[in-house]
């Protein structure tokens, strides 16, 4: 059968359960063949829309039989293609599985349908004293976010989507559904399969739904803004701030550029310098005990201009301006196509390996400003890359490449927090080498069809 | 080839390279025979003491083609049976494994063979300001506690190994030899093999080299002890400090039981109650912070007898009456052997838990003490079973059959931190149902001979 007849097929045999949430209409495949992504669109054949594990089931043991690819998508914030159809299929859009299932206030846990963002849920928490504090900047779906160990800015303090999920509904490719682990906090029992997908993009089965850790809302919360003379400084006083211990909820780098596109976006007069933006969160004792201990180290390093933020609307008007900085730099950088790349290093390497990067786009002629999650020694860098030009675009390729060769010289990742996707699959076969071997014995022992996200993680 | 023909064939190939390093003399295989478990010694039919992660692979590659069962073997305190010789085969020894390669300060790590335990790593770690603080009690190796995603009394605030192993290298069953992570905090970079083999039990691979986080040591350090009228109000106290996110750094229960064989043991007076142990880490406002909220929690629920140690002596006693606990059972319930499980339940159901196993272990007969690691809803009990009589020897079973059938039914684990071994498989199976079945597949695709330690986790 040609992959026409097989959805053909599939619409046919799944109209009556899914009515019209399943559909081959050209402008759904569209909406569904983007990411944020630098790639292409590449839309799928079809996409469903269940609303329930059981439909999820009955899609998958329909595909599986008729070989039809099936691509897992949340609300399409990922950044390496991680969602597109690159081999046809039916894209699974889990946007209608957005139940927020039990709250668990005195164990400090939610379970969620895997359509659920992280907004809606931080939303419905807001009563609680609770909250979820994990962050990637856009509001995916935790279904998303598991499948691609998410992180984002307070990841230094909270860990990332790996230390926050309890535990994951998944549906296998063979169509059956498990529970990866129960409810306690932590359990020995048997190979941790809750990890196993979390970070698996999409390829080893279908998160259904998500039980992640809560945390109680500090009692108070304050935010900084402070320049230094150089990136080696603010770096330095990141690295003795997380040696010290200092509890910090967030820890920001913004570089010269960064902060350029922030005032020109913003109407703002930050200094356009280095900047750490960071947050703290404690009891009223506790936060200002961390807000002195970093003053110390940050002057030391000579930092200033420093404004503080305790008032909510303060916070906010501070975290808006890095939230922003995507859409800054793209005001910044007219007639561009920004390519949002990340890695992370060990943090005694990040100023090092920042500040050759900085060189290195500087010998470019590119625009291409960096944000970082230091506190992680995570960074990104938005390549701006003309769209009229193909030699800029090349040397934007370039750029990529060396910029993702230098972190892993440096004992980095290829990625931090954005995944494989479709755009890293090399690089990942140098990070890891043999071990690679070893994630494809697993997608094979799964997925022996190959049905699940085919072409993403590697081929 | 009998089993015994396959061993000699093994020992006449690799002696040229292990020398005496690669023994079948039954005293040494009776010691690697055992753990300390209230399984009957299993003893291997060789022991083969690696120097190198080349000379692990040469093993395991003439142990692949001749069919002969690996075991990987630490120090052999292991609570489940995980390194007993069920199938016979050689047991790998890696106590001469036992370097520390690589302290980075600056970023937090250190990478060390699998052979180091905690206690050599904090000795040579003292000078540096930073510790390992992942404490199961016994003075484990890095890689047996890596095996068994080992976790202790610190867990509450650091982790367990599952959240602070950054990166393993491991021999494969086919020889080959893998990093599972760069040494970068976080990444995204494909399934995380790092988090499958935490926990696996050795069966599948050998872990050969370990890389942890290490902290900061905390300014200031405080414990503190004191007695509830119920084992319900302790656990309710221990709730809402979690709830409140005071990052306490250790909080510990006793019951009555526990208690009076301390007493006995150590010649102490603390009040035969329901007992907290705390400890408190930060700097020096940070922990008076927290002692501060946690004393007006505490005494909310009925809290007295409060004994603060600051010192550092006075800490190391009041701890070391906690981790006597195992020894003054022992002497408290002579001619009994000592059968320490452990479950973990919400914390929402703790109180419940424990109450409900109080009130069974009365309905028996046995002497049987309750420790908890109870700010993860994790706690033990050291069932004593007097060694001549058969029916209180029944008894224990089905106290300990009814104790994780009560942890299941609650949504808990059958093991939070001693792993499945031998003796919770048929557990692991009504815990996780088909999830056992995707264990199995990877199983099988990695280790398609099982030869590494089989007959552990699962048939």
């Amino acid at each position: 059968m040609s992959m026409q007849q097989k959805i053909e097929a599939l619409i046919e045999e799944l109209q009556p359960a899914f009515g019209d949430r399943i559909s081959s209409a050209a402008g759904i495949c569209q909406q569904h063949g983007e990411d944020i992504s630098h790639f292409p669109a590449t839309p799928p054949d079809a996409v469903a829309f269940p609303e329930s594990t059981e439909e999820v089931q009955q899609l998958v043991r329909a595909c599986s039989r008729l070989e039809i690819p099936v691509i897992p998508f949340g609300v399409g914030t990922s950044l390496e293609g991680n969602i597109l159809a690159v081999n046809g299929g039916v894209s699974v859009d889990l946007s209608r599985m957005n139940r927020i299932l039990q709250v668990n206030e005195q164990d400090l846990d939610v379970t969620v349908q895997a359509g659920v963002t992280r907004v809606q849920l931080n939303q419905h928490l807001r009563d609680t004293g609770l909250f979820f504090p994990i962050d990637p900047g856009a509001d995916a779906t935790l279904g998303g976010m598991a499948s691609t160990r998410a992180s984002g800015t307070n990841a230094v303090r909270y860990g990332t989507m790996k230390e926050n999920v309890l535990s994951l509904e998944v549906v296998l490719p063979d169509g059956r559904c498990i529970t990866t682990s129960r409810r306690a906090r932590k359990s020995s029992a048997g190979y941790d399969l809750t990890r196993l997908f979390v970070g698996s993009e999409g390829t080893l089965g279908i998160i259904t739904e998500v039980t992640v850790r809560l945390y109680g809302l500090p009692e108070e919360m304050s935010s900084a803004w402070c320049v230094f003379p150089s990136v080696e400084e603010a770096v330095n006083a990141v690295i003795e701030t997380i040696q010290f211990g200092i509890p910090v909820a967030r820890i920001e780098l913004m570089d010269e550029a960064t902060v350029r596109a922030i005032n020109a976006y913003s109407k703002t007069d930050f200094q356009e310098q280095p900047t750490l933006i960071l947050e703290f969160h404690g009891s009223e004792v506790g936060a200002r005990d961390q807000v002195e201990q970093f003053s110390d180290i940050a002057g030391a390093h000579g930092a200033e201009d420093f404004q503080w933020a305790l008032r909510p609307e303060d916070r906010s008007r501070l975290w808006q301006a890095r939230h922003d900085a995507a859409h800054a730099v793209a005001a910044f950088a007219p007639g561009t196509s920004q390519w949002w790349t990340d890695v992370c290093v060990p943090i005694s390497r990040l100023a090092e390996c920042i500040t050759a990067t900085q060189e290195d786009i500087a010998s470019t002629g590119l625009v291409a400003p960096i944000v970082g999650h230091v506190g992680d020694g995570n960074f990104h860098v938005g390549i701006c890359a003309p769209e009229d030009d193909p030699s800029l675009q090349q040397a934007a390729d370039e750029l990529h490449q060396r910029l993702v060769e230098r972190a892993l010289a440096m004992d980095g990742t290829c990625t931090g927090e954005h995944g494989i996707g479709l755009g890293k699959k090399e690089f990942l076969k140098t990070e890891l080498g043999d071990a690679v071997d070893v994630m494809r014995l697993i997608k094979q022992a799964l997925d022996p069809g190959r049905i699940m996200n085919p072409g993403k993680v590697f081929d």
